[in-house]
């Protein structure tokens, strides 16, 4: 599973040739619907290492004839253990070393889709379920060459009641699939909709709702070129990844992104020079600070004190400075609103901090 | 107060020079703090007529050495019928013909600030006044070339107990002056935190809280090479345009935004062919849908709903398409938390829809 004559330049640290780990989605290298923080790492590395990293998402069966190959069928077919939440995740990934009160930054280097399909569903937890109250799978058709998505085909869910069992694979039925979404495209945005470290609960925990161990945050911008910092809660870290999507909008409306197994590489590494104790997201240009509360309004409003918070201990403002500027610069947008805790997220602009020395590599 | 031989090319009709209206904002042409169907018009235009209006700043007595100018000093000495609202506001302007069910579409062709110089006011409506109880001004020096704001000083409010007098001028003090966010810049983002109709309420109504006529809906994007449709609600429309920023956030905090008087041109046209029961915002990639609730959680739902009617009504999708694509690539945006209503945002890509006629000029 090493391979030790990795890409040189994807390391970033001039002179050293960067261990990457092969880590493909198996049955033996998933777990299916939680994260707990007993379950033994899966794929043990050294802060600085690159991880090419398979992810399959729990959406395959819902066309299985397109959604699905023998490795995913493998994963469907061999992992009993499922829940309580329905996301496959690949890990735990120890990182050596690691420790409560330390930070596991995750360079997020490349996500590509492993297959050309995406599965979205309007599902029973969905935002309008009270207004719209039918299930329905659409699968769209990727064109990752201009990241772009078409509908082909729609279907009501009616292999159970509600769709409510987790990796239900639906026999294709060519009569019951519809003309979805004619002449319509959506933009690519492929991200990992649930990454995160253990938390430090001694049990299995649902892989529904995100916390500040990250999870299930399911913002867009988790995303080739993004970096995450996620406060460690265990000894070892142990990231998992899974809940792969190809595209979302902010909000995640119908309960369910374009669901697409990814391909990712990460480069992991143990930072111990920041403070972060929530799931932060960089970019090149931007700090999206994560907020979370079982309504829209706590979310806002956690988003609001840990943006003000960060922007006192990472930027050095004085509360009233940050409040003006939260106010005049700082974007609040709705992260998703179906996980159980809803989320919103605040964005800086780092570029409004010419003279910042950055959060380092 | 005509002017008949304006910029042929700002017309859009090819043959026809429109006519450009020059609308200042006066003791005579302004009315603060509310709408009301009942103000006369204090300018008639005809449909597809331009109107270079001005637009002032209630915050100009926040620094009235930096933010004031003769004809700025003279709506603050001489209109004192004021309330319940804050914001000064320059109309009505009639459109001869326009009748409820009936659409304003309002082109904003350009928006640029007056003076070089804005206000943010920490207020006791503010997001965060719980947390940080202090109100307190930032005045910013704005670059218009480049697009930036710095902040040049900032004081604790203490002209009155509580900054709730409406255009209160505060006397220049250096002495409270004090630095504020030294070598952060903010972008500027000049637009007209409050443009609406007037509403179909027989009397005075504040000028607080946003809704279907639009008013203070304080989107950001509200701005040059933006296009507002509102839904007519009296005889003539009544447009009122103020409350003009240079800046502002997504949500706008601290209460306010960089609040700077602003000069705009406007192009006013009847719309008898478009549904929008709703304020909608139109820019040249995108479609935005407000919607307006006593709570966040019920600002997102309005805004979701009113997302999925107009991509039904406008866009020809049926309710479960509409509900995927909405999943898929619809983004809902925290407007403002600070306007008694509150304000959610979905942005509809018209780039996905590369049929789509548009929704006409």
């Amino acid at each position: 599973m090493h391979q030790t004559d990795g890409p040189q330049s994807a390391g970033g640290h001039r002179g050293v040739t960067p261990t990457v780990h092969l880590f493909p989605a198996t049955p033996q290298t998933v777990h299916w619907g939680f994260f707990d923080p007993r379950l033994p790492p899966a794929l043990t590395v050294t802060s600085g290492d690159l991880v090419a990293i398979e992810t399959l998402t729990h959406h395959a069966g819902d066309a299985p004839d397109l959604l699905m190959d023998a490795g995913i069928r493998d994963v469907f077919e061999r992992v009993d253990d499922r829940g309580p939440g329905p996301h496959i995740l690949t890990g735990p990934i120890a990182v050596a070393g690691a420790q409560p009160g330390d930070v596991l930054q995750v360079d997020i280097l490349q996500a590509a889709p492993r297959l050309p399909y995406g599965s979205n569903l309007a599902a029973h937890w969905g935002y309008l379920y009270g207004e719209i109250p039918v299930e329905r799978v659409t699968v769209y058709e990727l064109d990752p060459s201009a990241m772009l998505g078409r509908a082909m085909f729609a279907y009501d869910w009616t292999a159970t009641p509600l769709a409510d069992q987790i990796g239900t694979v639906v026999t294709p039925d060519a009569n019951r699939r519809e003309p979805a979404l004619a002449d319509v495209v959506v933009p690519l945005r492929p991200h990992f909709g649930t990454m995160g470290v253990a938390p430090a609960e001694p049990e299995r925990v649902s892989s529904i709702p995100p916390g500040d161990h990250g999870g299930n945050i399911d913002n867009w911008r988790i995303a080739a070129g993004g970096r995450m910092y996620y406060p460690v809660q265990v000894a070892g870290a142990l990231l998992s990844v899974g809940d792969p999507h190809v595209s979302q909008g902010d909000g995640e409306i119908s309960g369910t992104a374009l669901e697409a197994s990814l391909n990712g590489l990460l480069r992991l590494k143990i930072r111990r020079d920041l403070a972060y104790s929530v799931p932060v997201l960089e970019t090149a240009t931007e700090l999206l600070v994560h907020g979370f509360g079982s309504t829209l309004d706590e979310a806002m409003k956690a988003a609001t004190l840990r943006t003000l918070a960060i922007l006192k201990g990472q930027f050095g403002l004085s509360r009233a400075d940050a409040y003006s500027f939260m106010s005049v610069a700082v974007d609040f947008t709705v992260t998703q609103v179906v996980d159980q805790r809803q989320g919103v997220h605040g964005r800086i602009d780092k570029r409004c901090f010419p003279n910042w020395p950055g959060a380092g590599a």
